[in-house]
């Protein structure tokens, strides 16, 4: 194991009708003006924001709101949601929606307080100060709401980038799973595999001696696993949605990733595929996880098996483990298209022929890699693409 | 699931010689001047209050020191630190040790900004404000470094009373398996059956659908019987003494509880035994546990079967479910046996003629009950009791 630090200081809110707590923590918080951000008009049909303001007057905490985040936020949003904030000095940011909102209400959060340019922070600077930021969480698949990461897209160039720190993370995130009984089945198995994505950029490492996270991060998988079949049968199946939408919080504020290397090639693969052809992020993973690990699993055959085993309950097969390997990988794209995910190029809608430009906008050039399990260059790239096909 | 609040800021510091860090962290936490407590001579021959002064000397924090802390730490010396703090004008106070000493620094920082007697915090009064407290871990057992909870002894009637809340969690602790490595074999088999029996507590619930936190008990678990054996095995082996450091972290800041109702009841039964003849609370728990179990898993056979069969590897009886629930206990208590614990009063050093007393000392009289999974009256604790002969 390695050496590590861990910090996960939200308050968790979790359950049926906790959306109407919003009030009580911003206030508890020491929130006085606050800036509810949102993405489409869902959250307002479904009377959730009203809820939510209702929850704000009852403590007698002014707001102004700011709805439109897109899957994929941007940044031009971002730029408005800090000018609107500074113009009405607001000093608290509620996000209500999933992971685009979260990060999005992240970045202005960053951005309110910070004499520059806010994309900065994408581009390495650290983050000094933030106004504070809570949620209401409504789709369980990112796990923004308890992390400490944020993924913006600036609109010129379309440039996707990542920042973090610890200081963004949520000072509360209010999770009640009601609040995704109405997702349907496809966005809730994108979500579900986004949260396995998670797990898996962790688990697959080359540190040896990690068995704590390794059967925690099991647990979490094996937790999806029985899940989500029950919610795409029966979207209104509280129980489940419950068990999911922790699951997705755990996959992501780094409890699994501890004392351990990560490594997130396969995110960075994804990335390209929404990019070109936008499509959903978790259908983009159900997609490149498998033919990332057909690729890769000759590299550790005893932890692909030990992923058969211990996760998708196969047969161990002591004559030829690398039997038992394939096994599981196997498994696993059964089970993403059991619950109606693409698996290839063709159900995504991506075509073989894009596959030189995926690989060419992924720029890693001829000297860098991506990924540490095993360190990808280009050409590895372009099989696994064609491994997807 | 029910509905629930976590919350767990703790900063956690984990590795190799990260002792040395406890002086950026006070000063990072605003901490001055420093109360150093801790137990017994050990942490003082070893070196380790040494290193630790060399790291509050880098960082220019003064301090002073209170060492003497025994297991089951008293009021007397709590009384004796808070004055001490006060008069030294101390504002952080930095526990090196292991859950006696961490829960006495949680109460002297309570006590010394209260202008009562610290004591009504164990009456039930709520505990508004305390210095900071920063912990350097020597044991894996008690979960002190993470939770929000203490326990202390008030040596007039020796009444072992818990307090708690969140504000009485570390702000950071520090986790340097090596730290564990001097530990004997029979104190290092304690520390795992305390971390154990606290995921158990949390195990045996009447909360239906509860997978992921039932998965998360199940991995930890796992964890603990694959790496015990091990250091009892060879006590330097370093990554097992990480997996179960961390595991007894992970076991007690409640992320293995959280929405789920929990029984404590075979806590309380031990603390008897603890009490009347001075025996580690890890093996009492060994010696109670098992007897609990054979008492009360047909309130649900389902529950203990699942425990048998994902925890201890048993094969499922399908024509004799009951016939497997028996079969995971006879695995515990095996493996307990293995790792050099007691199982019955035998073996403890306890008698079966002090048992009405052990019974009367519970104070639950005709009308109270214990635990939640069943709710045991005195005249079931008396048959557990009987059990464990």
């Amino acid at each position: 194991m390695k050496n590590f630090t861990f910090y996960s200081p939200t308050f968790f809110v979790f359950g049926k009708k906790t959306e109407n707590e919003a009030g009580h923590y911003i206030k508890k918080y020491g929130g006085s003006k606050v800036l509810i951000h949102y993405g489409g008009g869902s959250v307002v049909r479904s009377g959730l924001i009203d809820r939510i303001k209702a929850s704000l007057d009852k403590e007698g905490i002014k707001y102004t709101e700011l709805g439109g985040v897109q899957p994929n936020p941007r940044s031009g949003l971002v730029y408005k949601g800090i000018e609107l904030c500074r113009k009405e000095n607001v000093d608290f940011i509620l996000a209500v929606g999933g992971g685009s909102v979260i990060d999005s209400a992240k970045a202005i959060a960053a951005g309110v307080p910070y004499d520059g340019d806010f994309w900065d922070f994408f581009e390495g600077k650290r983050i000094e100060k933030t106004l504070k930021v809570g949620t209401v969480l409504t789709i369980a698949a990112a796990g923004s709401e308890g992390s400490d990461s944020m993924v913006i897209t600036r609109e010129e160039g379309m440039l996707k980038r990542g920042a973090g720190g610890d200081i963004i993370r949520p000072v509360f995130s209010i999770l009640n799973p009601e609040l995704t009984q109405t997702l349907p089945a496809y966005q809730t198995a994108c979500g579900a595999v986004d949260i396995m994505a998670h797990i898996l950029e962790r688990y697959f490492t080359n540190t040896r001696e990690v068995e704590i996270t390794d059967r925690m991060c099991e647990a979490v998988l094996l937790t999806i696993i029985k899940e989500v079949p029950r919610v795409i049968e029966d979207p209104d199946n509280y129980e489940a949605r419950a068990n999911i939408m922790w699951a997705g919080m755990v996959a992501h504020n780094n409890l699994l990733g501890v004392g351990r290397e990560q490594d997130w090639a396969s995110h960075g693969i994804e990335h390209e595929l929404s990019a070109l052809y936008d499509v959903a992020h978790g259908a983009g993973l159900a997609v490149i996880f498998p033919a990332w690990m057909t690729y890769v699993y000759n590299h550790d055959i005893n932890r692909f098996v030990q992923f058969a085993v211990r996760v998708w309950g196969c047969q161990m097969n002591f004559a030829n483990p690398e039997e038992t390997a394939k096994e599981g990988i196997k498994r696993f794209k059964q089970f993403l298209t059991s619950i109606g995910m693409p698996v290839n190029f063709k159900e995504l809608g991506a075509r073989e022929e894009d596959i030189p430009l995926l690989v060419e906008k992924m720029g890693l050039g001829e000297n860098y890699t991506r990924g540490s399990f095993v360190r990808l260059k280009s050409s590895d790239v372009e099989k696994i693409y064609r491994l997807a096909l």
